[in-house]
């Protein structure tokens, strides 16, 4: 497997291409390396009179002004609003700068937002297009793995509240997705393992081929080899594709894509936002998953430890923080899939297969006390 | 025609029922007395384990307690929020409210929201039920006259944002609109007069024969005559719920329902939110809507006279406050249907049938000089 880091030489030059299929709100996801500098890419996007680029200030350096020169041909005015950059400030009051951007330039129903950025910048400015006059176009310019592996395809968007993350949102399809996997070269190292978190992901829950061949293929993912990111995020962009076609809002299947998520959100959540990345809490999230799933009956301790050295190996933590089991299960009852107060979770019930099920409170605390530091 | 102001003699004793045709989307309008206390109201509501009625304190006072009984028996939990009244408070601050109860209270997906009040309390309410959890139930118990003929039907949600009315929302229908007649006999004169701006406006841009029957029996609903406020919020939920149903979206024709709204909005936004009740801005706003139609060559000066007696007899204001007419341009192009900057007006294009277009400056504040005080 070749570790070169040359986008020119090894990405492949056409761009790949997944389509998400939903009827009307159909739209296609372009896979590839400088499609962020290619007018060609932007052919779906409709003709309006303005754009406004949402981007945060660690992105919008790197990328904003090649996105303006490229759109420049298109609106007559291109705006650019820089959120602050983190997790943490994914909330109601960073959400308000997008809508008080908007009105400031006077922007009509027409005009088209383009999230560049990472899962935050993907998901607030999904939902200021879906809320900015009762819905506005918007597309998707992922620039992490994870946006590009998961968060930026299918329509979530959302915010956190204090109490709960994604707590408030939409289901909100963009017109377009662009992942240009040159950005990923750029990204910090903690940021790739995050992503690494969602690809693994669609392994256990969806195709054990495809987990085969990441565990093979770690190493190169993790020293970014082009050809190897361009086939994972390909390959998990139609995993997501064929789920989301299925199920756009989330009344069953849909919710397997959030396995490792329910233990991942209480981390996150417990240990303020921003603390660790979701990606992370997602890898150790899977781990306490797959437990569950193990004592549940679904996968035997040999797969439970595949899976876990697979996300050792891709830079993720493994083991849950001190937050103690009761806080754990407190706030894992916020959960968008509890109903009436009983939490339900995403288990493997056979390996490339997850069903939704609640779990005796026991058991969890069980797990817990395997999964978390002392 | 009886003056009568006892629903129990002269209200049709089951309610009358209409429906709203949009597919898995539709749903029923109950109109009657008596229909908040009365379970059999609730047939519709889908199960869950919870409720949060939302009301204001105004409106709290008069009816939760009713609702809470009625609603006791199919929900396990039945919460009650009281937010502020008045449209200075539709806003992102008193959004976050209802949020907040929702998380404070554990609410899960299925939690079913019932907006209690006017078309502040349906529009916040809605809006937060559409967000909440990317979309939870939300039933509609309009209490206004203005919320049970106009702003309570079709799904159209939203908050205020500081430079513009209404810009912030979303399409999300209810599970049920329940107008309970009864509940106008405590509206203020100046809540019933609002209420009555949006009556008188279905004729004009839908149906003359309604406008007739409205000019025969001002009085009656003015005096609040129970069987004549039962046959105008019936014939308007009709007429909402045949143009809504052929355009849920305002893609096109759902645009005629906001004549006299571009004008009201600027004089709501340039008085500050709250000075004028929305119907009262509104009424105002048709007065110029027609002036301008007539310019425009749809009506003539007799028709406008007559739309200006109407307005009056009902109690609303006909001149305009004296905003200055560059002011009253700036603030309508930032009116949703505005497009480039070009502001677009619905006006009369024959008696009974209304258009969207643009008009020239001139003719405009030509217009706002006939129509605002000195």
């Amino acid at each position: 497997m070749s570790l070169s880091v040359s986008p020119a030489l090894s990405a492949p030059p056409q761009p790949e291409r997944v389509e998400i299929q939903l009827g009307e709100r159909s739209y296609p996801i372009l896979i590839g390396g400088g499609l962020l500098e290619d007018p060609a890419s932007f052919g779906v996007v409709p003709a309006a009179a303005s754009a406004l680029i949402v981007s945060n200030t660690t992105v919008a350096p790197l990328y904003a002004q090649a996105l303006r020169n490229v759109l420049a041909d298109r609106f007559r005015t291109v705006h650019l609003l820089e959120l602050p950059d983190g997790e943490v400030y994914k909330n109601l009051e960073t959400l308000n700068l997008i809508f008080d951007a908007l009105l400031g330039h006077g922007s009509d129903r027409k005009t088209v937002l383009f999230a560049l950025g990472g899962g935050v910048v993907g998901d607030m400015t999904g939902f200021a297009a879906a809320s900015y006059m009762r819905g506005v176009p918007f597309v998707q310019v992922p620039t992490t793995l994870l946006a590009q592996v998961d968060s930026s395809v299918g329509g979530k968007t959302a915010i956190n509240h204090p109490l709960g993350k994604n707590m408030i949102g939409a289901f909100y399809q963009p017109q377009l997705v662009l992942c240009d996997l040159d950005t990923l070269q750029t990204l910090p190292p903690r940021e790739l393992s995050a992503g690494l978190a969602e690809v693994i992901k669609y392994g256990p829950i969806y195709d054990m081929a495809f987990f085969d061949w990441i565990e093979s293929n770690i190493e190169a993912l993790v020293a970014r080899d082009p050809a190897a990111l361009a086939h994972a995020v390909k390959r998990s962009c139609e995993i997501k594709a064929l789920v989301v076609g299925q199920d756009e809002r989330e009344t069953g299947l849909r919710a397997i894509l959030n396995f490792g998520h329910t233990f991942g959100h209480a981390i996150e959540s417990g240990l303020g936002y921003g603390e660790w990345l979701h990606g992370e809490a997602v890898g150790c999230g899977m781990v306490m998953a797959a437990q569950l799933s193990q004592q549940l009956g679904g996968v035997d301790a040999a797969f439970v430890e595949r899976l876990t050295r697979l996300i050792e190996r891709a830079g993720l933590p493994i083991v849950g923080p001190a937050l103690g089991a009761e806080r754990y299960l407190e706030l894992m009852r916020v959960d968008k899939k509890s109903e009436a107060g009983e939490i339900r979770f995403v288990v493997i019930d056979r390996p490339g297969s997850a069903v939704v099920r609640s779990a005796p409170d026991a058991m969890v605390r069980d797990v817990l006390a395997q999964c978390c530091a002392a």
